[in-house]
């Protein structure tokens, strides 16, 4: 099978211009039919300041009202898409943006039944696995922003990794996948505040037994869970790692690598 | 030859969500092949205003600085693009958002020589036809935000009657193309605060006499010559008219007919 690398890029590394051209830059010369998924960044809390948009937040996780919803489209469908699609295509990579509305590539439900209200926050029902394909097929580099859509008219904030994750598994039929997670730290920590304490590889047992030993930081537990549940999905090796290290991290010489065994 | 139907909806309806709502319902309803260029309307004005981005003017055309850019691009290729996808996928169109980036869509150059600098402002080059046409051989009806890219990482805000034009004519080969300009107007009128002065049909000879008299509200005139440029490139019908008539635009029992002789 043909392999697809479908690359998470986090919200640290699109704040920083210097560092996402860095990375578009390694991104471009990735060789083989690739996807990307962009977070979100600071730029949508940044706007909603100059805005005066109260952002509120339970456990960390923003709640999407409507008005927050707006800005978030904007910034991440609208803003950070299109200059990240502008920047590959002056690198020779021809890129798509989406979101999840477009062509109905990844259709949500408003969550429901959480402890919480989050607002406009979707859940993934289903990826559109033909578009992907017919785009990959046709040489497309496919951008996707972490806005879906219910198929009702409404819009939803989707948390971009979760569409990594879906992304990767729906087209994990046609192609060998890839997945990488790239963020700003060089992978899966036993002390989050040292970069030279990557766990150079986790398979199911380990993982068992790092959260026993709260050995992995709290941000990186859904990441995993994610990865796991990934690679039962049919995903070949997930990645989890520095966005500055892409080609390493894609030979697999930096990072963590998520295993089946 | 198969028709595809290329709609640019103006600025008026854009702000109006109920007049939108309405002319997605008929657009959805339209039958075949589609595409639709949307302007955007005061939303951009208004979000440089509340971010106290000043909007400079020059002979009533906006001038794009880098700020006003930013907007644009988050505002037309964003939250516009966005939800009228959403709406559309509602409706069961399978609508695909896209902007002139997008798959090197619509390629355009930073305008240069002009009177005045107009700053991030995009004159067209050249359409990705084979995009198009790839697209809408996959049934997608796509949906074109007016902001397009010069191939070296620059975007650049572009009237959208022109991209609605250039989009038309790239097609013209492979399609029976019927562009259809649909506004807050009735059409072309002979009185510009007379809704009832349309004139149905004009001719090049008709035009010229039009013109000759002043019978023509001056910001007609940059639409009637860009749908008498779209005829000389192979487009087969040219329609202006009022968006909440839109069947009866495309059965020619409304609006302006631009025509040949």
């Amino acid at each position: 099978m043909e392999q697809v690398t479908v690359i998470k890029i986090g919200g640290n590394i699109i704040d920083n211009d210097a560092a996402l051209a860095q990375f578009l830059k390694a991104f471009a010369a990735t060789p083989g039919k690739k996807v990307l998924i962009h977070g979100g960044g600071k730029l949508a809390t940044r706007l909603a300041d100059k805005l005066e948009v109260p952002q509120q937040m339970i456990d960390g996780r923003r709640i999407t009202d409507a008005e927050t919803l707006r800005i978030v489209t904007m910034v991440y469908a609208g803003f950070i898409n299109k200059n990240i699609v502008a920047q590959l295509q002056a690198a020779g990579v021809n890129a798509i943006g989406l979101s999840g509305a477009d062509g109905n590539l990844v259709l949500a439900h408003k969550r429901t039944g959480a402890a919480h209200d989050y607002g406009f926050v979707g859940d993934i029902d289903a990826v559109n696995t033909s578009l992907l394909h017919q785009l990959l097929e046709n040489d497309n580099t496919v951008v996707v922003a972490p806005i879906t859509h219910d198929a009702k008219g409404q819009l939803l904030n989707t948390n971009a990794d979760t569409m990594a994750q879906a992304i990767a598994q729906s087209i994990a039929a046609h192609y060998q996948v890839n997945l990488v997670y790239s963020f700003e730290k060089s992978g899966v920590l036993r002390n989050a505040d040292d970069d030279t304490t990557v766990i150079p590889k986790i398979d199911p047992a380990t993982y068992t037994q790092l959260k026993e030993e709260g050995a992995i930081f709290a941000g990186m537990i859904p990441k995993l869970d994610n990865a796991f549940a990934a690679l039962t999905k049919g995903v070949n090796r997930v990645i989890i790692g520095n966005a500055q290290h892409l080609p390493q991290l894609i030979e697999g010489t930096s990072g963590t690598s998520i295993v089946h065994e």
